[in-house]
């Protein structure tokens, strides 16, 4: 097998998924790559790790050395080797290898390892090998066309949240736990999505008065992205279930359904779909 | 009363719920398996164990009488034993007596028992007697349909919280409460679903904006699911109220538009709406 | 003026709506339960009883005795005097005047006053006044349809706490606060809808786990009810904008715009609606 | 130049959004109201203040003297100064410099240069110029659509928050935290929005099972401002797709529906689609 052959299957393997190899290469990747972060998450509990030491550290340069080798070959395979290696994840490939090899010689670099869980954005990847494809472009399509709209209701949501938190760091003040803006506007984040974890919660009449307000707000607003979104998802499904180009030769009745074989208005024969 | 009979009319009554009889079996079973339920929670309650222990005992046993009683009747009713025996409704009910038995010989057994609030799931089989039908069948086909559209969700959410678990360890550190990866993570699903504990809350101005971060996300990708279980259900219910009865006399399709005239399937002529 | 008469205009005034004195009547009653409520509202603040408490005796005197002469006024109107005395408003109105009076004889039934909150709920009449009617017509016809389906849904949630809950109460045990499983399901339920006070909070790894399943779970089913009843509501608002049931005399297109004079399929003029 | 062109031509830059001059105008005044907000929010934390005070009341003095530049020259260029004074946006504008120069003679005054923070409402007026105008307009007519039943929606939610306040003062008492009817209701807001703090919770068996059913209610009830707002922007959406441009050559009229062959207010012909 000649050189470039060589190259044009591992591109083939390796950057698309439309082959047996392609699929299973993609498949393969993603397993190693969530066992890789599985480890790493285990390895910082401080028990586990005081146990299973030797164990994660074995299993940690064996995924950093199956990566490297994945990274090289990318990197060799790749048509156009610049646009690769400073591409999102041509980045995030490097990223997920170095720190292992830094830590040998930096102190503290090791501990950088943890971004490898970026490596985990690559399962939208395998999105494209199955019947998920047009399930997630609808919902793609959904989120692209509410994109105005979210960003003009964000902008909203971010201009109330830093006038209710300048408000009620004037209302409550140092001393109940609204020390600074920044940290009252933080507050007014965790109250108006509903999450109130309650490390700072109001003291005064006047402040929980405010505050109760936010919270009917917040609860309120979050029917507007809900309805963007919702809106334009229900447009996306209706258009997908309804798109039946076929024309009645006979009537010229358009609206047919997908499974219709005659028309349904005069009874002539339809194409095939 | 031939045995062949007498086996086949338990059948009916039990596994069955066409007949006045099955029906009574079944909502009778339901209370039963409540008011079970409801004993083992409140034995669970010391103040209350202590003063009316031995009436749960009692009540307990007497429940625990009935389950086995019925478990042997299924037993003996069912076609395939077999089957029934490993079903998952099998598997259940037999788990529903045998922790009773099991703590008369082995010590903590018996807390097993709160495995019969299992049971609980026989209420789904209960909404086929009523007129809930069409509308548990409605939920069932949207849900159904979303399936797709839910899993990629749930992968984006899922990865979603592991890249942020993982950068507010890296951010937050021990010190704050974040002591390792996977209890960070699930800091990151406590935030990100709004619950918000508060057990574990950022401490740092970067750990903060990020956290601020993942609260708005949550608000805002809450509106996913909630589009996409609401853009199947309007299609359920749409569909439902302009089903059309008739049914073509010569292929005997049945799903016909209410402005149809001929059958969409071969061509018949449709009776007038 | 006749008692007969005095007695109709006082049942026009009192029960109905549709004169300016009925409206005026309604309004102003409703004025005065919330300035009652404020009243009871406010003397519960103990600082605030502190100081103003005489004044707060004076106006909770002074609402008893319109409300008891509210009570009699309507009483002597009725029609049907037993049907009103115990009726739920009947009742409602009864119990918003007796605690004042009991509280002359019995120590504490005083506090019952506060019970004068739930005549509030008459607002829903003052709904009839206005414009309202045909909005909150629209909303209650709307979480009609839903019903059905909401019951099966809470169902199928009461069955996930109370699993869930007893589930905790095992993982968990009374050492990290789910003491016992009645306290574990209030655990459930505040995780479930994503309240999350965090006075319960689950400690070892395998609770965080389920915990974590239950949020995610909580986070994804409130699509439920959103959907139901925006689908309802939808149909709800389509329905009274396309409700034209006006046919063209010439094509018989029956599918007009309320603002149409003329059939936009052949030019005919409409009938004026 | 003569005043008279002076003051049009600074009207048509500070007031309009039209010319490249006016859409200049207001992107950088946004830039600058930004700049002073972070300023404000970040002289509030103490560290930050202790090390960087001189440079912070160097950059307020700045902005203060540039946004009085502003309003000097805003008061200038209206066509009716009184209206523009007393205007919202007017007083906004005054309030967020006097609190600069209060504070050289009142101590204290200085603090209220935090309401600053109200100009970025300003921010609605960018949307003005750019591609969001469709975006926004369609959430505006969906809101404004919706708020008849939003009313509708609130003033039930008030009351049931009202109600379950009360009630939770009187099982739960003041010994729990529950130390007043006010701060109950606030609890049931915490509560009912899922915001769920945590700075007050139940703790009788009682108290429990009454929050346990208004989360419930709060986790179902959330449905109803999505679904009134979701229907409302699915028809604004779906109406704006199915916009047909074409205009009746007799009376003007511009909304038909995409198949109407004539127009439905005057009957006329309209050209083919």
């Amino acid at each position: 097998m000649s050189t470039k052959n060589l190259k044009e299957k591992l591109y083939i393997i390796i950057f698309e998924a439309d082959t047996w190899w392609g699929k299973f290469f993609d498949v393969a990747l993603l397993v190693l790559i969530l066992l890789s972060v599985v480890t790493v998450a285990l390895e910082s509990v401080k028990s586990l790790n005081a146990e299973y030491g030797l164990l994660f550290d074995t299993l940690e340069w064996a995924f950093t050395a199956l990566f490297t080798i994945e990274y090289i070959l990318r990197l060799y395979a790749s048509t156009n080797r610049v646009r690769y290696a400073f591409s999102f994840f041509g980045i995030i490939d490097l990223i997920s290898t170095l720190p292992a090899y830094l830590g040998l010689i930096l102190t503290g670099a090791h501990s950088l390892i943890v971004l490898r869980s970026f490596r985990l954005l690559r399962v939208f990847r395998i999105f494209k090998l199955a019947r998920f494809i047009g399930e997630a472009s609808q919902l793609q399509r959904a989120l692209k066309a509410s994109r105005p709209k979210i960003i003009v209701f964000v902008t909203a949501v971010s201009i109330i949240v830093m006038i209710m938190g300048t408000l009620m760091y004037i209302i409550e003040g140092g001393k109940n736990g609204f020390t600074s803006i920044p940290r009252s506007v933080y507050w007014a984040i965790v109250t108006l999505t509903t999450v109130g974890y309650g490390d700072i919660a109001p003291v005064t009449v006047l402040g929980q008065t405010v505050a109760a307000f936010i919270m009917i707000l917040g609860y309120a607003i979050i029917a507007v992205p809900t309805g963007i979104v919702t809106a334009e998802l229900g447009m996306a499904v209706a258009k997908e279930r309804s798109s039946d180009t076929r024309v009645c030769a006979n009537c010229n009745l358009a609206d047919h359904d997908a499974d219709a074989s005659y028309c349904k208005n005069c009874g002539e024969e339809l194409p095939q779909n």
